[in-house]
């Protein structure tokens, strides 16, 4: 391919995380103004991943763990905008930006497809509804703001199973994500406790589950042991060998049966493609196996000569026949830096008319923080663990932190976290949705007489009881099935429930905000008259809870 | 009173701005165990409101410029919960906490009204859906993130109408908070537009309208005349006699009828009773004077013996006989910490039987920022600006601000700013409403062709016409009049438009998001069945746009 000025060839790079990013960098700095390098991301800054659960507990201002994309790679043109479609035929992305969603199209010479994967609970019953992902600076932000929250709560209520229910925090997955989790949170919640004067430590649970037979697979076995040890002394219980069957609004239920009444899940596992990947699936025809973009050696998209894909959404073999998981590249973010190198080498190679690599590349090694300067690492074959391993841990971070701004702030947040005591700033945690899913266990009491209703409850699965108690006796008054609501005579009256509001069976429930209720009852009249009528039919006044 | 052990008095202090928190902490010191304190607040921390322009200019980080209650008054009780009502007979305060709204009652003995002000722009059309605010700390963090998205979408349009108006920024009120809002977010942008290649600096607008004569009435005439000075300097336009008449998505409209295209509107005006208050009036009879708590001279309001008012939230007389505004505390920090130990004082005076005291002060000074190293000052009658005045402003700050480590973060903070670029991360500010109101001025333009729906419109006032343009020719196809609905067929198939949806006359429009609506729609089958029919009614398909 010959390159003029007229008609540079242009690549474009689809998700900023470290395999679009790195690419994109590393595309600049091999052809410079001789193409036109588009990176195109939903957020305007590259997120340094394995720093997240630092955010989640307050080490690091969230704003310091991340740098804006336009810093760390000056010189190409970058968009922030989501990607709706990609059309392979006529080569063009399909995108929209801005709030008024005015559809875009965006052409390529060479496409990386390199957007990550998202988390897909939808296999575990109750876990989209109710369990915290970490998987982006706002999950992250969320997570911190919600623990507050809870020992915010659970200092000022009277109610001891309501109490206990606050004070329990469960993890889900004990692999690096799930471990650095629980170590950051156990040793937040340690640091802020002397604000709380009605919470003595030992009510504090702090629960890791995790499905296999020990924690940090990723790890030597006498590693994760040490690591083991050092959260069982700090007084988490890690449960091994257990699976997760359900999560509900105030319990997480086990493959044993057993449930622990919890406020609070972090689920760390459950990765599967993106949106657009699996549009992609269905509507072009693209290959996916193990849920990710198959790609050849040279990081190729099987069956498109100038479509890439690499990171955590692509899978790419490490030998020519691939058998086992094992032979492909895991999803971390050394790999995924590695093979940007690569993938930027092969695009330039192809733009020069030269021929392109396979990928390959022998780890370094691995590390886990476990909180309270305390970690595990394997590095060239040598095991470390403790404060060694830690401060290893922490200088590794340093030399992977994109730009000097970045390792500025971060170490500047790291040197103030030693010195001073953290805070517990709570910034409002108000749920972004009005409409939102909730899912109720059998016998899950979902209303108690004296509340007042967040919301219009509409039943979707399941089915849900309305029970009035008086003295010594208590009647059923209503049954609720699915497409049966309830709440909107005390939302319209902002009366307290009289009442026991409570599932029969497993039901999953649509509960619409008060507020936005409010405001589509009275913009849309048939709404309205549907509900108007709803309660004279279905509900005497003295029938409501 | 004679104090016993067994029943200690209690009071509680509802609001932890600088009238309730600093109350709550001259009481701790004045009382200590004798009493019980209870300060109750919606957030866990206090909000040092001169600073907020600093935030929402990424000078200082969001959760540097607060302090965590419990750190700043530690021994006192402290209650993160929504007040709902106060029963002055029964001497208990109702309040809700936690996500599940349960309604508490909280008793007192001598109760401290110090919530401040809310916003209310209701008297102005389309602002209270079109105008950002700048009262709290995620007001300050919202509003960074909006012009950070301003600019991020100008960089990539190729509307140059678009760009013209997403670059055009309007500050509303030219008193304190509205010069150093404009100062600040000018330096914000000046500083951060070498990351945005496509945008030249003189297509940047920035406009602050004054309804008055000059800018800061608060200062001397002389001071405003230079702050004026400096704001023209840096391209800043300033519109003084000129009051604001409406605001739409896109535009606001002054009382002269010029439009001034713009994306992004700053209200600093609008001061009004907060929702507790207004339902006190309502329910209890409770005196409001210039939509204020009206006090005696010792902070007791008017017709109670135990409830105290300060802050913005009360009108204070100065002199015995009050005839206008000048006789009555104006509502600046300066004066709410000053009320604040008089109240302080004059509660424990009553608790141990002595008598109270007026309130008396006389301020020693103001000082305002105007961005870029200036600021304008007068203390002790002598003026002061640029650089010097600057310099006292961030000494005197210093010196405020409560506790050592929130001052070394904020001091810290500046330090930084000084040296490092500033950031221009981007965390997602989607709305956090489902149901947002809009306002369309006559002939504005809602949709054109080639857009995705961003939610269902369903038109409250006014009306709205959809129409389709052929080769030359445009056709009404529909009229939209109050309880009409638009979008429901373009959401269910995620097409694009194919014609213009207009606003004919103002109007208002509830619009519910996208994927509340698709849930809803899910859920409520009566909801689902009203669309279908209207849409068969209503609507053939190729009448659809």
């Amino acid at each position: 391919m010959v390159m003029s000025a007229a008609a540079k060839p242009k690549v474009v790079v689809l998700g900023a995380g470290f395999g679009g990013a790195y690419t994109a960098k590393h595309l600049h700095r091999l052809l410079g103004k001789r193409a036109e390098i588009e990176l195109i991301n939903q957020s305007n800054y590259f997120v340094f991943q394995p720093l997240l659960p630092e955010v989640a507990s307050g080490t690091i201002n969230a704003q310091d763990a991340v740098t804006p994309l336009r810093l760390m790679i000056p010189g190409i043109k970058f968009r922030m905008a989501e990607v709706l479609d990609i059309d392979f035929d006529r080569r063009v992305v399909c995108l929209v930006q801005g709030s008024k969603r005015r559809m875009l199209e965006c052409r390529y010479d060479h496409l990386v497809i390199a957007g990550g994967q998202q988390t897909n609970l939808s296999f575990l019953p109750g876990f989209t509804e109710h369990s915290l992902t970490l998987k982006n600076l706002a999950d992250a932000h969320h997570l911190r703001n919600v623990v507050i929250e809870r020992l915010e709560h659970a200092d000022v209520t009277q109610d001891t199973e309501l109490k206990k229910r606050l004070l329990t925090f469960v993890v889900a997955g004990g692999g690096f994500s799930g471990v650095e989790t629980i170590g950051e949170m156990s040793e937040m919640i340690r640091r802020i406790l002397k604000y709380y004067p009605n919470i003595e430590a030992q009510e504090l649970r702090g629960v890791l589950v995790q499905r296999g037979d020990r924690i940090l697979p990723e790890l030597p076995e006498k590693l994760a042991a040490y690591a083991h040890r050092q959260l069982q002394r700090r007084g988490i219980e890690i449960m091994l060998n257990c699976g997760l069957k359900s999560a509900s609004a105030t319990a997480v239920e086990l493959d044993s049966g057993e449930k622990i009444d919890t406020a609070t899940v972090v689920s760390t596992i459950g990765n599967g493609p993106s949106k657009l990947v699996l549009s992609l699936e269905k509507k072009q025809g693209l290959r996916l196996e193990r849920g990710k973009i198959r790609t050849d050696r040279y990081l190729r998209v099987a069956g498109h000569e100038n479509v890439w894909s690499i990171g955590d959404a692509a899978l790419i073999p490490m030998v020519e026949q691939p058998r086992d998981a094992a032979d492909f590249a895991p999803p971390t973010a050394q790999y995924a830096v590695r093979e940007a190198r690569c993938l930027a080498r092969n695009i330039a190679a192809r733009l020069k008319g030269k021929r392109v690599k396979p990928f390959n590349y022998t780890p370094k090694g691995s590390l886990a923080s476990i909180g309270n300067y305390k970690a595990v690492a394997k590095v060239f074959g040598v095991r470390f663990s403790g404060v060694i391993a830690w401060s290893m841990w922490r200088g590794f971070y340093m030399l992977m932190l994109p730009g000097f701004i970045t390792k500025m702030r971060v170490a500047l947040n790291w040197f103030l976290d030693y010195f001073v005591p953290r805070t517990i700033v709570q910034v409002s945690t108000t749920q972004s949705r009005a409409c939102r899913y909730a899912r109720y266990c059998a016998g899950e009491v979902i209303f108690v007489p004296g509340q007042i209703a967040d919301g219009l409850y509409v039943v979707v699965e399941g089915q849900l009881e309305a029970v009035r108690s008086g003295q010594g006796d208590s009647k059923i008054v209503r049954k609720l099935e699915p497409g049966d609501h309830w709440g909107d005579n005390l939302l319209q009256d902002n009366q307290q429930t009289s009442g026991y509001l409570k599932a029969v069976i497993d039901s999953r429930v649509l509960i619409l905000q008060r507020d936005d209720f409010a405001a589509l009852r009275e913009s849309m009249p048939p709404v309205d008259a549907y509900l108007n009528s709803a309660a004279s039919t279905k509900w005497s006044t003295s029938e409501q809870i």
